[in-house]
């Protein structure tokens, strides 16, 4: 189903547009979240009706390379058929009943197995259920307030930390304080100004925050967080929910060797069945079993087995090597095709996990149009958010990435006089400050 | 595979007992939530290895009569084909994916047509997903702060409204005003204490709060919130997550003729499969444009071809009036039962949502002796917790349910002078306070 023809796009989007003025009928906007194209340029789809591996079809039966991976629960590929037989079978047997089935005991102990500072695991939905969970748990062990969050960072949509604060209440964010990611002396202030309040602090194990450029951690950084926990009581969190096992086979802090309390996991970690996970030392054991949190389906058994399967497949495939082998293609190629239409790229983060955005462009147009250009071209990408790398992409998808940007770039060439920035881009990103 | 062979249970619990120890090693406290049975008496098994129509199986493989169906999401049936079969047809096509499915648009324009307040929709995982939501969307209508819950009712497990606050903040409570559940009076003064500042009402469809004798809704109290909603511009909220589709093919509130501004969803309406909904009136619709709410497969789409599918069967089933029937047979004949055992039982809640407590049973030590004695009979009944009937059930499931309360009953007279109460549920209970 691969090859330049399936993205040879017939640039038809009629069935997308009819179902987007459905879709504004009954769902507030068209549509919500971070899955809404509403501030992406109007030639992406909106709908898709297929996946298998590394390609996702349209309403329209577009077909394109997705570079996005359902926003990182493609881990392996859609349609995985050792991912998808496990949880087959296991809802033959069961998946929401009356009390959880064996198997999350064996995803536990497999969790706990795979993830160096982790002694137990409690699971849930959503990432925000995970990251909630800590705070909780935090806040439970100390007995104090005070979460240190760095600006910027997305660490899920409840009231204390989505990034639009429409409906929420400063009294949700009284006892947040921000520090900037990487940099120590501002991590150290915040930690002064929480005084003897500190109950945790959260870092995303790099940074990957929209709209600007990704880093790598800083080993300081990382380092005098630890400490600063070890001093204080306070409770270390990695939200390892977009990057978990995209980086290693543990927690991405294993990678400038620092061990978390807490870890928050979701999105890849069942290959897109619908699970997520708090991680935790013994230390935090007590505190975690103090909370009360709950969810109707956290104890259902199809996405624990579909985990399970996944695990077996993190420690036993080379999907990782491979997925940091195209992303190296990926880069250098960009860099390469770029520089060759006179274009200067900032390609940043680590290369499985790409954000692509390009230098004299504060206000995303080329971004925008040369995403749009690669869209067209059946390569889905992202002007503004980290994109993601899978286990089922081949050379050969790499290769004609490569060569739509090649053609992309050409195009935009042409276009480049005429630009305009994406008006609900603008206005949301003004709304931000 | 139902019959009374089937649930003549062998009482070993071997693979129970071990499951229990690996898990203490792995999760805090062996289990966490709704579904963990340290609330409960120790003969109720924790894990279930299989599920089908109305019976569970435990890890040992004693069967049992699910009178509890997952907490509420087994609506038509464990394994319910048509259900299945739609939602394995979708996950041949794709899952979670870079964008919705078309599927989400029919499902949307499903809900809109069957519940009659609603005129758009919102998908999204946990109950307490659509009930934060609300929160968040009464507040961005409103612009005010306070919201009115009634004392004792479940909303959810977020730091605003899990019914445990460690781990969490008076701030995250700072602007809940509680009532009393149908007393009018108490809403009133709750409005009062509000003043200018009221976002919105949170009304159960019914009272159906633990430990206590079921309440079906006041005519009075609902109209009476809804004309206090109406005179302050706050938003009128139904948590219909527990009873959504148990009382009625609509808004459980239609049972009143009181048309809530919005409405929380979720539990049966995939018949298990994880989704839940936020449902609105057009009043509501740009205040839930402006919040900013995702979650990482909220947007997948099996969860969504499985709700469609579970409309479709309760638009064109008698399974409403099935469960309501055999719930009547259930409660008509636990009464007859237990007087003749010489037991008064408060039966109360909707007959198909029943709540059985004992009279005279303050400590619940008599109830926990008769739920422990139905679980050896192979009848899974809950102490303290609401019960669901499924479409699943059938009147010689009922029949055996009330053999095996025959005797239990005759067991419970034997043991009624040495009962003694939980040790943890006393605990817990106390802590409540």
């Amino acid at each position: 189903m691969t090859g330049p023809n399936a993205r040879a796009n017939s640039l038809v989007n009629s069935q997308d547009r009819a179902l987007r003025e459905r879709a504004a009928a009954v769902i507030p906007n068209g549509m919500y979240g971070h899955e809404s194209v509403r501030l992406l340029p109007p030639e992406f789809p909106q709908f898709f009706a297929r996946g298998q591996g590394a390609h996702l079809w349209d309403a329209d039966g577009n077909c394109y390379l997705d570079l996005m991976c359902g926003y990182g629960p493609n881990l392996l590929g859609y349609g995985h058929p050792k991912i998808d037989a496990a949880a087959a079978a296991q809802q033959r047997l069961g998946d929401a009943m009356t009390g959880p089935s064996p198997v999350m005991v064996e995803l536990a102990e497999a969790f706990v197995a795979l993830v160096a500072h982790a002694d137990w695991a409690m699971f849930c939905k959503n990432g925000t259920d995970a990251t909630t969970m800590a705070m909780m748990t935090a806040r439970a062990h100390t007995t104090k307030r005070k979460i240190i969050v760095a600006k910027g960072a997305y660490h899920g949509a409840a009231p204390w930390c989505t990034p639009v604060p429409t409906g929420t209440l400063p009294d949700d964010r009284a006892h947040s304080i921000t520090c900037l990611y990487n940099d120590v002396e501002s991590l150290e202030a915040a930690a002064a100004a929480a005084g003897d309040d500190l109950a945790g602090i959260f870092a995303s194990p790099f940074k990957h925050d929209a709209f600007v450029d990704q880093q790598l951690p800083n080993i300081a950084y990382a380092k005098r967080a630890r400490e600063i926990c070890d001093e204080t009581g306070a409770l270390l969190i990695v939200d390892d929910v977009r990057a978990g096992f995209r980086l290693a086979r543990d927690c991405s802090w294993s990678s400038v060797g620092v061990k978390p309390d807490l870890s928050c996991w979701g999105k890849s970690i069942a290959n897109g069945y619908p699970i997520s996970a708090l991680l935790g030392a013994d230390k935090a054991r007590a505190a975690a079993g103090l909370i009360y949190v709950t969810g109707s389906f956290w104890f259902a058994a199809v996405p624990m087995a579909a985990a399970l399967a996944t695990l077996r497949e993190i420690s036993a495939s080379e999907y990782l090597e491979r997925s940091e082998q195209l992303g190296l293609m990926l880069r250098a190629g960009l860099r390469e095709a770029a520089t060759r239409h006179g274009f200067a790229l900032r390609q940043t983060g680590p290369v499985q996990m790409p954000l692509i955005l390009f230098e004299e462009d504060a206000d995303f147009r080329i971004g925008y149009a040369w995403s749009a250009q690669m869209v067209k071209r059946g390569i889905y990408v992202h002007p503004w958010h980290n994109m993601f790398l899978c286990a089922a992409m081949t050379e050969r998808d790499i290769a004609e990435a490569l060569q739509a940007a090649d053609a992309s770039f050409e195009a935009l060439k042409a276009q480049r006089t005429q630009l305009v920035p994406h008006t609900g881009l603008m206005a949301m990103l003004a709304a931000r400050h």
